[in-house]
């Protein structure tokens, strides 16, 4: 069995939406499954001394510009959530909740909560998330008490630590048979490496 | 005719060099032509607040690995310049002197300049410079003056403002029919970009 292809990403980076909307169909062509890890940018920022691109002079104008622009390239539907950036804690918490009991379930509930803040929606709220977390049949009561529980919590921040201590920088940042790729940009890398085996 | 692509870069960007290497067949596939137009990035960079990225921790990691890995998914040969980073403002100079009589000159002169540098070489001195343009036919006595010129050093400065009033504030940054660009790793937006006018 083929090593998993590992896919770090923040909720609220738009480069990370985009290729969670690609990276399923990518690996699976090669027979590979991918495991979903959202961090928190913006806790790694602090430890890197990088700071959201949107906030960079010039380039954060560009980017407002690439966002759509790309999306529309792979013809993924694109709208900037709002609040942009938003903290994507809760999201993280409700997938982690979820991930220790059913992950395929969490995967499910991590491509519907990228899906509603990538056409618009404000999934920083606890409530909001919950209420994406119903649609797909999970319990309110149960992702609720869950997203609150000292065990979520911890291992939402466990995740975030060891993606720093593997040199997570940005988001998404996907990790194939130990070789890392930067960038939504870098999928036709992966594919080429997993087509070739590296070159 | 259509509006020639404008191609921006500095002669010590690694991801510069590797559109250098991709551009012209690109534009040609679609009937354009390329202008070059090398810049100081540092200047830009001293305006923007920016840093180049092989300074950034952890992202100066990455790139180092990226680098090659790109040229080599591209099939281009690839070797750091030494040093590294290095000024391009003697290339610069050179390129625009041979540009003010000679375009097409020039844009040789710019493509060797940049595979003698990412083949290891150290074209940042006077020297360097004068000896690719030898190599190319170019009378020695002739750059040398040229480049020293205050009409060079002048076009070298004046280029480069006229790059930072227009919002270049990365190397390659490619401008078609208004739109930019920015990096190698567009260059497959640029392709859609020409086949469909837009998207």
């Amino acid at each position: 069995m083929p090593q998993a292809i590992e896919f770090f990403f923040d909720f609220s980076s738009p480069y990370g939406y985009i290729a969670s909307r690609l990276i399923d169909d990518l690996a699976a062509r090669h027979g590979r499954e991918v495991i979903w890890k959202p961090i928190l940018l913006g806790a790694i920022f602090k430890l890197t001394g990088m700071a959201p691109l949107t906030t960079i002079p010039l380039k954060g104008n560009y980017v407002q510009r690439d966002f759509p622009r790309t999306a529309r390239f792979h013809g993924i539907p694109f709208a900037m959530p709002t609040p942009f950036p938003f903290s994507g804690v809760q999201a993280n918490r409700a997938f982690y909740w979820l991930d220790s009991t059913d992950p395929a379930a969490a995967h499910g509930l991590a491509h519907a909560l990228y899906d509603a803040a990538f056409s618009g929606h404000d999934i920083s709220r606890a409530e909001a998330v919950v209420e994406i977390a119903a649609i797909r049949g999970i319990d309110r009561a149960a992702v609720s008490a869950g997203m609150a529980s000292p065990e979520a919590k911890d291992r939402t921040r466990t995740e975030n630590d060891a993606a720093a201590a593997r040199n997570v920088f940005g988001s998404p940042y996907i990790i194939v048979d130990g070789e890392p790729f930067w960038g939504s940009d870098r999928l036709d890398h992966i594919e080429k490496w997993l087509e070739t085996g590296g070159w």
